[in-house]
């Protein structure tokens, strides 16, 4: 029995997120689906660094499986993405320790988020950025804002109410924004993340960017722990997971 | 009465093509049931500069209408833009003259045709270019080979069976290629384009890129006016209509 890591990308636009769910396609059961079929019915259970919502892309998750099969590991790739659907493609398998974990195992994770500004959002990018109208934020502001996010603090405030983690001290390592064309890119790096919280601080910073709320009211928002004061969740669609780390 | 120019961007993955099909989702329908609307029930006809196949994008095709509705041009677009599905955008409408005609006033168009040669294609491009499983191709024989393609010819070699137009001399006034990242692009412009003519130009020539036919032999393919000697048609989501000259 080995153990094997594989980084895996996919467009979440037609899963009803990555984690399985009777009667809804996720990644895992398409994952799951491909092994199992592998393995001659053998049941092959997948860990995943985390979940993915529904229409959350990711270009760089990580998952764990063990299997019998004693096929070298850039075959394996081959063989997976030959039978997997076009939306999900595996990167990279390596075989990794018997005590690594996906899962238990990460040490930070790298988010990316999308807005797209051009005045008629292209067609091409409805699923992989969101729409903003032609809208057009102060980044300079939402970089200020962010800087009050940066660091170690109890996150409530970006967290989804219906959650059942207690310890919320998250550290985030960077949150910085760019240009690409006429899309903002917000890049965040932390040790882990609440359920909603790149979401949350996107929508957040989205509303200092247009001017609804002050660079300053970040440090009262993270402050408060209340997740009552920030912001809108931003749109899932826009919302990339893109590195784990380890 | 006002006749008007629009030009349109559409992702032609969830379409049946351009042009009206009983039962089926076309452009062209979407686009005329929105005018309809507008115009409170009153039939609204467009014509196009030409149709497109199931899943070939625009990124520039144009359409005219008349219209009796005064609202300005640039409230055209916005209003048109409220009520079009998402993967249909007007990018932009004027006033043209009486005697505009989209189809009929062509004097040229340009496509473009995309390939990608990624180890995997990413799972965010497989409807917008052709994965060619980690092939990469000799473009200097491809651009070699259409070098005899450039030029004034009866282009009959290149024009699908099922097509009623008798005369088939055309002039493609330039091809080339060049890489984006691992996508490799061709961008053809024309003063008028056969049925499949772009995508069997694209499939021949890749062909030769991949060494399974040589340079010289586009002399003779394209001398034969014969449909059987040149290569396979390339498929549909690689295609991509970008600019209509009037």
């Amino acid at each position: 029995m080995r153990r094997l890591k594989a980084t895996i990308s996919y467009d979440g636009t037609l899963f009803a997120g990555y984690q399985v769910q009777p009667g809804e396609r996720t990644v895992q059961l398409e994952l799951e689906n491909v092994l199992t079929k592998m393995h001659k019915g053998e049941k092959v259970k997948i860990t995943a660094s985390g979940r993915t919502d529904a229409r959350v892309h990711a270009t760089g998750q990580v998952i764990h499986f063990d299997t019998t099969l004693t096929i070298p590991v850039d075959r394996y790739k081959k063989a997976l993405n030959v039978q997997l659907p076009r939306d999900i493609r595996v990167l990279a398998v390596e075989e990794v320790a018997a005590d690594f974990h996906a899962r238990y195992s990460v040490s930070g994770k790298q988010y990316r988020y999308i807005w797209n500004c051009e005045e008629q959002q292209s067609p091409f990018r409805r699923h992989y950025s969101v729409e903003t109208n032609g809208l057009k934020p102060n980044v300079e502001d939402m970089q200020a804002a962010a800087n009050y996010i940066v660091g170690t603090h109890d996150f409530s405030c970006f967290c989804a109410a219906n959650t059942s983690v207690v310890d919320k001290v998250r550290t985030v390592q960077s949150l910085s924004f760019s240009w690409q064309g006429e899309e903002l890119h917000m890049v965040i790096e932390g040790n882990g993340f609440l359920y909603n919280m790149v979401r949350i601080i996107a929508g957040t910073l989205w509303e200092v960017g247009i001017g609804k709320r002050e660079v300053k009211d970040l440090e009262g928002i993270v402050a408060s722990m209340d997740r009552g004061r920030a912001g809108k969740t931003a749109p899932a669609h826009g919302l990339y997971l893109e590195k784990v780390f380890y």
